[in-house]
């Protein structure tokens, strides 16, 4: 059995925002040497997702303008006034930990042939929800 | 290591239906030969899901209907009307993009003793979104 | 190619709740003897989550706080009124189905050098929303 480990460093300017990391995936993927196994990528950081989706800029505006109704930021710390108590540990950041769960933390991808093992349209993304510091993304194969 | 791939191809002839797939992923966990290892099943679309859950009918209609309310149909594109950006590209299917996220692309199942290794009640099911079209569910077998 | 499984039992006093079990899993790691390789934990039950966050007590109450809101507690069955059909088949926890889905069912980690190779805030949880009884996670792990 065959194994490898890359580790992608991604710095989103603002807060929220998501990157295609399909090439770098696919770059780790060749480099591995594996023809048949799987493929890892996960978010190393708890208010960022990686999640397979659409290359389509309207898409990603939706996603956005969505998971703000569903957990909406607010710095502030009362639930009653739409605060998160784990904005008490000093965060401003508690919303960040509820759209990452939407959108979830990783993705297990088939290996096949050498290749990422895709339908047409999958595509790989990086999605931030409390950017602006250097951010992790863990991408390990195992196979033969 | 073994490995094997099968794709399962379904057609939902409405918008929307669940199909539950467990059966045609325990007959390629046996055909594949793997005793220990892991099993991926993931839609090869992204207007669809692979999730593991009850197979009861109640629930089935209560999902569908908990989907369209965290993200209603729409088929237009302007947000102010409860539209998706998205369907300025051509597509009616901004919800079901949504709706695939809270429903998960894939699972990761464990193989032991040749057998996808359950709960009581665990069961895989298909869930399509933007129906009316052939799509495919990939299989990845990957242990020894 | 090794393969390792384990199974931890929980029982949680309440309807719902969260317990860290990163420990477990390093340990069940350890145990494996597995360097390089994947390491899947999975709620072998159809009401309850596994998942990766924060431990922070806060973040807890906010997500129980935000689940109840996207899918409230209701014994009923009559969707009217806030019900849900699953409940006829004599269930009150048709909420609880749902709360999973958002919260998910299963991570996949990575192992490297025969560690969990995490984030540093990276923690597994098992998170229940129909407690009350004995509950099971399995462990799977394989590599070499």
């Amino acid at each position: 059995m065959k194994s490898h480990r890359k580790v992608l460093t991604l710095h989103i300017p603002g807060r929220t925002g998501f990157v295609n990391i399909t090439e770098e995936v696919a770059a780790a993927v060749r480099a591995s040497g594996v023809q048949e196994g799987l493929c890892l990528v996960n978010s190393m950081h708890i208010t960022s997702s990686v999640f397979i989706n659409d290359e389509e800029s309207g898409l990603k505006q939706d996603y956005l303008r969505w998971l703000e109704r569903l957990a909406p930021f607010n710095p502030g710390s009362d639930p009653a006034q739409g605060g998160y108590l784990h904005n008490r540990s000093g965060e401003d950041n508690g919303d960040a930990h509820h759209k990452r769960q939407i959108m979830g933390r990783e993705v297990v991808v088939a290996i096949t042939g050498g290749h990422l093992d895709f339908g047409t349209w999958e595509q790989i993304f990086y999605g931030e929800f409390d950017g602006r510091r250097d951010k992790r993304i863990l991408i390990k194969i195992i196979g033969e």
